[in-house]
């Protein structure tokens, strides 16, 4: 079994079946990290750069395990530090890069569109780490994975989508999947956070109450407040966000139903949620960041030379 | 044999049987790197993250040169290009990195104790490599190593520690380790720079004169003075502090008898020791950094999942 | 066979043996690069500093696969977060790597002459990676492999160097290799930018007429604007700079003949080449990126300890 494309762009681009495929085997590489030999020897050989325009902690180094755990070699290529300083466009940058027989791309870039402009002209396989507020692929997939994980299926879930939906690359690309899965979707949050189109656009339901959207789904994505991305402050204090935004534990605790609550992380711990929400026992946070690992094995896996 | 602790934390916690173990360790280690063939495949499968909060040179490449020698597979996180630049907490961070199947810490911080409360949250096996103006227990294992290199036994050596007492770590880890194992101490600086409590504290000898310290001791480790630490000029010119308090040839060429000269590095030349000292013939500056490779493989391979 | 020299300090010191040598195992190195499997055990156990003190993407990437490919064990090093801020001396930070048991180093660094002050002084190997104005020598080596591979041989070639000659290592380590192997060189670029002493100094031929030189010449090596190194600025505009000195589409097309066009990157589209030239069908600067990781695996190869 192959994926029907050779990049992994975004979840829009995607058939269902490539979903399911790289869930399945993104189960089966969960199972090896369980082992005590976490290493598997199917990319030896493969040459991965990881090209990382924007910063990223986690999402670098979930990449970077998954590499070295499939046995690939990686380069490690951030912003500062290079050409991109010296004004070298993206496409020089990645042709030379390529030139040096390097064969999978993994990349972040602040420009919506920045991975899709560069597969119409380079050869090797690229996979989206996040570009700009248009799509975050490896997140929605291992939160899909999360979900089915927990409850069998993501068939008729119900997902909540909280926050900052207007500048959210992992908002839309969980919409995409949720939607080709078959799960129901509803977003919330201030009505400046969330775009006026998207219920018709997208076929979401709206809400601008958080507690309504609780009380309607089967799991909360709670999405960080992305203050360095806005251009003006939108409350006059995160206090008040939490206030009327954030997650606490009352609210939880007075649905009269278990919920569960994900977050893409880094988490504002006391901004859109409370740390006794974060660490709680309805938090599947770090089993997102675990998967995660898995899922960017399968991701690599799949899009590399030896199975294309 | 195993030690007696999960961490490396610091030397205060350790116990006389656990210094000499790492020591007799470290000994074998620095065997295989004499040989062509420097790598064991001791940590094979073993993920260790150094998360350097601080900048440093020497001992971040001695880590990872100490991991690689050890056949495992390294992750290196440093505080700026990452999410602590987006207010991430520490605790997050690493929970993050943890739960992406990493096996060990390898941690430098400006907070002192950072490490000791991550060490009550993690499951993982953490190495301090230096935490605020609180301990360096590799500095100290290292410049153990190097002095019992040197005189068979630290028992009964007399060591002085000289120069900036107040901020240093690596006098600190040193007065804790070289008590334990029966040597004696005898710190030397400016009464601006060393604590008034430590003579009652920590049972170590004090002077205010260099000359006086060296004519009492075997060796001197002589520290570095940590100008980017303090928050105001001490010396009204750093020539003012080389001529009384540096290391000059001629004060070490008029004791009478031949001393030991030791630093952590990196050396002001010129400051706290001058270049025909550090380069001369009683200097084993350059040991220490070797043994410094040996000493953390040892470490690295005591506290690894495969031992515990 | 071996090389005449212990480190790759600049052209200016290689016999044309040495030359011949490592653009011959270069052959041998690119036959693997075309493998599917590109790895090869050579450097198995030996240990490589990459020292950078000044920004690179392609070389440093370009170094460090050519180390991996080799299986040797990479350690980077720049000098942003290191004790290069801490004011620690050159010679300092690489006697303490080399004590770790570092094999070789590869450098670069802004002053002209930095490697060739640390091999006086250090036993392991070093490989200058750019040093200042002075030589970039693996850059020349490269592009003669690049030339021999079009032309099969360097022998009575003609090659026109242009642009900013009198700041561009790249411009003399060219000349050196080129006067070696039996080319005829020429400079070309704006009298400011052409150092008056070149013609009497190095033999080659000198032209203020990018045309002139053109109609001369079966190569053009077109040298980057390195607007970043002149402190103050030649031309009142950059597309003042292209039009005069600048190598575009439909000069080339007048000539009457066919050259062959290289840059050493990274390109300023639109000043010293324009894009439809860059990629053209007489480009080969893609083939110059390639070619790199198979020349500096040579030169590490040969300069390894296995090899001494």
């Amino acid at each position: 079994m192959a994926l029907s494309t050779k990049h992994l762009l975004g979840i829009k681009d995607l058939q269902k079946e490539d979903i399911e495929l790289i869930l399945q085997t993104a189960v089966q590489f969960k199972e090896v990290l369980q082992r005590p030999v976490k290493k598997v020897p199917s990319l030896r050989d493969v040459t991965v750069v990881n090209l990382f325009y924007e910063n990223s902690t986690r999402t670098r180094i979930s990449f970077e395990l998954a590499e070295k755990r499939l046995s690939a070699d990686t380069i490690n290529f951030t912003a500062s530090g290079s050409s991109a300083a010296k004004g070298e466009t993206l496409l020089d940058t990645v042709n030379n890069i390529l030139s040096m027989k390097v064969d999978m791309v993994v990349m972040r870039h602040s420009a919506s569109g920045a991975p899709h402009f560069l597969s119409k002209h380079i050869p090797a396989a690229i996979i989206n780490a996040g570009d700009g507020i248009n799509e975050h692929p490896t997140q929605a997939l291992l939160d899909a994975f999360s979900m089915q994980e927990k409850f069998g299926s993501l068939k008729g879930l119900k997902v909540a989508i909280i926050g900052d939906i207007m500048h959210s690359r992992v908002a839309l690309s969980n919409i995409y999947l949720l939607h080709k899965m078959g799960a129901e979707v509803m977003v919330a949050g201030p009505p400046t956070l969330i775009p006026p189109y998207i219920q018709q656009a997208f076929g979401v339901k709206v809400t601008y109450q958080v507690k309504e959207a609780l009380q309607w789904c089967d799991v909360a994505n709670v999405l960080r407040i992305q203050l360095e991305r806005q251009n003006q402050p939108l409350f006059s204090s995160l206090r008040e966000y939490n206030l009327s935004f954030g997650i606490r534990r009352e609210v939880l605790e007075n649905l009269g139903k278990e919920i569960v609550i994900m977050h893409p992380g880094p988490i504002n711990r006391g901004v859109e949620l409370d740390s006794d929400v974060a660490d709680g026992p309805f938090s599947i946070i770090l089993h997102q960041v675990e998967n995660g690992v898995a899922v960017r094995m399968a991701a690599l896996y799949l899009l590399s030379p030896h199975n294309h």
